[in-house]
């Protein structure tokens, strides 16, 4: 009666039934995704400098974010836009994390960067114009490093069920999911947030799943509803652009919280965490 | 910054700004739709005879709905499916809603049945195919009743708040939208849940917004993690499928709960209610 | 192997195989849809005024068009603009159509105005947002009249050809089909016109199917390509938006072709028509 | 008035005005794109064997293809199919190509492979999967070979052209674009084929542009007339699947046309190409 009641047998490893229990990643810093403490990836779009990053890490810490997100290496839709500090970056967001007692996520775009990412990273992520490229999913299922696999503009949940497929086969069984949106015919959002994905996978797969109300609507002043609507819905985390100061942000200043709102969305998401059966990270003191 | 900030001048009625406070809309038996207490309306997707209708109204009601939903005339994909009992219908839906204390809301899919369905019912819909059925909003825009306006397959926010323009430049400034899921290309759920455009909507519109997690989805395992996200991006009520024997239903039964299923997602929605700052009606006893 | 290889059972009249050969339409003025003579239907979005569209009449005719479109009744998406003549304009393109030995087709919407539409027009066009507007579809399927059907903003095929079978199970045969384009996430284009839709279509239904290049893009100077593209992939024929003065239009005027540009584009379709097996009509001397 | 009537000034080198005359791109057999004569590229989705491409070869180099295509590495959505034969499949479609007089046009999709395909191949192929993977269009910009860029499963026109702009702005100009479908609502067919960027895309630009009605339409029943609506629209070329055996083919199977099929379309686009004001090349007789 369901569509996608279960997944085909072409499915193998990400499947629910593949394993006894859910798969819960932890990081390095006890931040963990699919336990009953959600994680909360807070941080810019871009790294843009020292000063920009431990500000941005030491405003989210202390609001309650125990994943630091960040930059280094941008996908940017014309050659002409800022495309990231690169290496120099991944180690402004290492140190920052550090400082903070964060761990890091941030995208690997290239197959041959995999290495020198996974080094300052804790989780390695897969950007939505990558999730189909598969020569990078093969590269970053070979990591032992946790992976974040972001959906693509316009995949289906078995499409996307099938590149953590490619990751699992691979070998990196520590792959969390991200909704971000999806490309749609209204230009009012950026993208169309399909919440109704966290609980599809989670009938589906044993893999977690976070939600980014960032991209997922590309409104500042959508982020805290649409944030809380994906804990509702089961999320096992967020991934939250937040900037010292958002019109000013190299990309996604429109999307991007500035400290202040990050730290009254994260006060406002405890009773509904708790509604769906989960809480929110302890926050970490400045150092 | 914002796409669609605030709405253009074209929009005159609909808009945030056009009135003081936000727009309650009230029904009979003191079910609200934009107070503190939320408008849970519930019921089947056809009416399909006393026996159906009535127990049906005495378990949801029970449960804590306020207003009984059900469908008299059906607007059928294919001309050899179930259309519905009509006026027999419509006599039936209000026989068990007074019953049971509940108010009543029906589509209206014909210009010339509006005047009956308005003498049985205290809310008209206006179904998703209709939402550009401009013949039909000016004759329900002529009513004295509450309208319920759903979102279209593939309407923008724009279009649909358009679509209400028409109600209220007719004089009906009494206008629930209903978010319902647009049209997408992942056949995995029915429809594509658009729960951002609550918040969206509000932010400018001064009408209040439900959501219908059913038809959202399809799918009668995704209903309750998809109307408690709605009820966290703040939506003003919900609208849910609930049949006595979902699998024998004459239309939609692979998205209807059971009652028991709804007895059990009202149970667990007090808390992402009160998260969000709202309160779930009342049951009411059996007669 | 395919999909939608054939109709599921649930279509019984617009199968391919419930009639021995094709449907061709005919018009009385000798125009027809599905013959070796292509149909060519041009003419205003709106009708405006005497001048305007006798004007247009004596200029598309002299070009070889067969059917004089125009709408009296409109649907807008906006309430605030022009709703069109009405019952003045109804005749006003009659007055002209029977001066340039033309037939004509225009919009109801309504479906109390199908016996005063029907009065004037010899074909019956139900447009795209009532596509599914399942009472119109009786009323109009139960008059003696041609019709012309739109696919809907985001049809599939299967709903559209359903949405004929409405028609032809209220005893009206004389159907055609008209893609015009569907909704998708590119603003670059109006709509994204379906032209695989043409085969698809014949495939599938005995029933005719024309394109609409004017809606389908939006832009006058994609017009002539799509015209084109439309009849190599097998259009019965063309639904062409042409406008005195496009500028100055009341509705279209960005995909309306202006006078000259429709006889330039004639005078260039003679060769694709006769490379796909057909023929434009003969162009009508001015009365 | 017109939507995306010219290009933003953050394109520089793809925009029509960029340079003077249109871009023609040769590929060393002769055959070029944006010409008189028609590039027509045509083989298998995958080289699967010697046997295989060296009798598609023969056959669609006598029908009068001219450039050879054929996938020796292939995205595939899930792990478990068929990824290929690798630098085996390149060796064996350069074998083919050259004994049949034919060009070589395959698919890239490792950064790393470049160096290496660009030794077989004349025309680097990046796939809709890779259209924005960002280091392969800068690896493939720095190649000195054309290049053949797949448009995005939903992308923009806009995006296409900044991706095509990311290769230009590498160094490479020799770009040729192909519409390929784009992702729609409805799965009657596999892709929507966009016609209407064609002549979008070359108001737009100074490019090429070529269609593939076998991925556009994803039935090998819909080819033929789609290639010949693609040439009315003014494409520069066609990219054909054909197989001596499709429904035993490795990949594709349902939209690769038999080399019979093959034939009796080369034979029927001779009216069409010339109504474009095109011309088909010249067949080549069998080595």
């Amino acid at each position: 009666m369901d569509r996608l009641a279960a997944l085909p047998n072409t499915y193998k490893l990400v499947r629910r039934d593949a394993r006894a229990g859910r798969t819960i990643v932890q990081l390095p810093n006890g931040a963990s995704f699919g336990g009953e403490v959600l994680a909360i990836c807070a941080g810019p779009c871009s790294v843009e400098s020292r000063e920009q990053i431990e500000a941005t890490a030491q405003a989210v810490a202390a609001s309650g974010a125990n994943v630091l997100r960040g930059g280094a290496y941008k996908p940017r839709t014309s050659p002409y836009a800022f495309q990231g500090l690169g290496a120099e970056g991944l180690k402004l967001l290492r140190d920052a994390a550090d400082r903070f007692g964060m761990s890091v996520v941030t995208e690997v775009l290239d197959p041959r960067d995999v290495e020198l990412v996974a080094k300052h990273a804790d989780m390695l992520q897969i950007g939505t114009r990558n999730m189909q490229n598969f020569t990078l999913l093969r590269e970053v299922g070979d990591a032992r490093k946790p992976v974040l696999l972001k959906r693509g503009l316009s995949a289906t949940i078995e499409e996307w069920l099938l590149a953590a497929e490619y990751l699992l086969v691979a070998g990196n069984a520590e792959v969390v999911l991200c909704e971000r949106g999806v490309r749609s015919f209204d230009s009012a959002t950026r993208n169309l947030l399909d919440l109704a994905a966290v609980p599809l996978v989670h009938s589906l797969s044993h893999l977690p799943v976070i939600v980014d109300p960032s991209h997922g609507t590309g409104l500042a002043k959508l982020v805290a509803p649409m944030a809380a609507a994906g804990l509702a819905a089961g999320a096992d985390g967020l991934l939250v652009e937040v900037h010292p100061d958002p019109p000013a942000a190299a990309s996604d200043g429109p999307q991007s919280l500035t400290f202040e709102q990050f730290e009254t969305l994260m006060g406002r998401l405890h009773a509904v965490a708790a509604a769906a059966g989960r809480q929110l990270p302890s926050a970490t003191l400045a150092a």
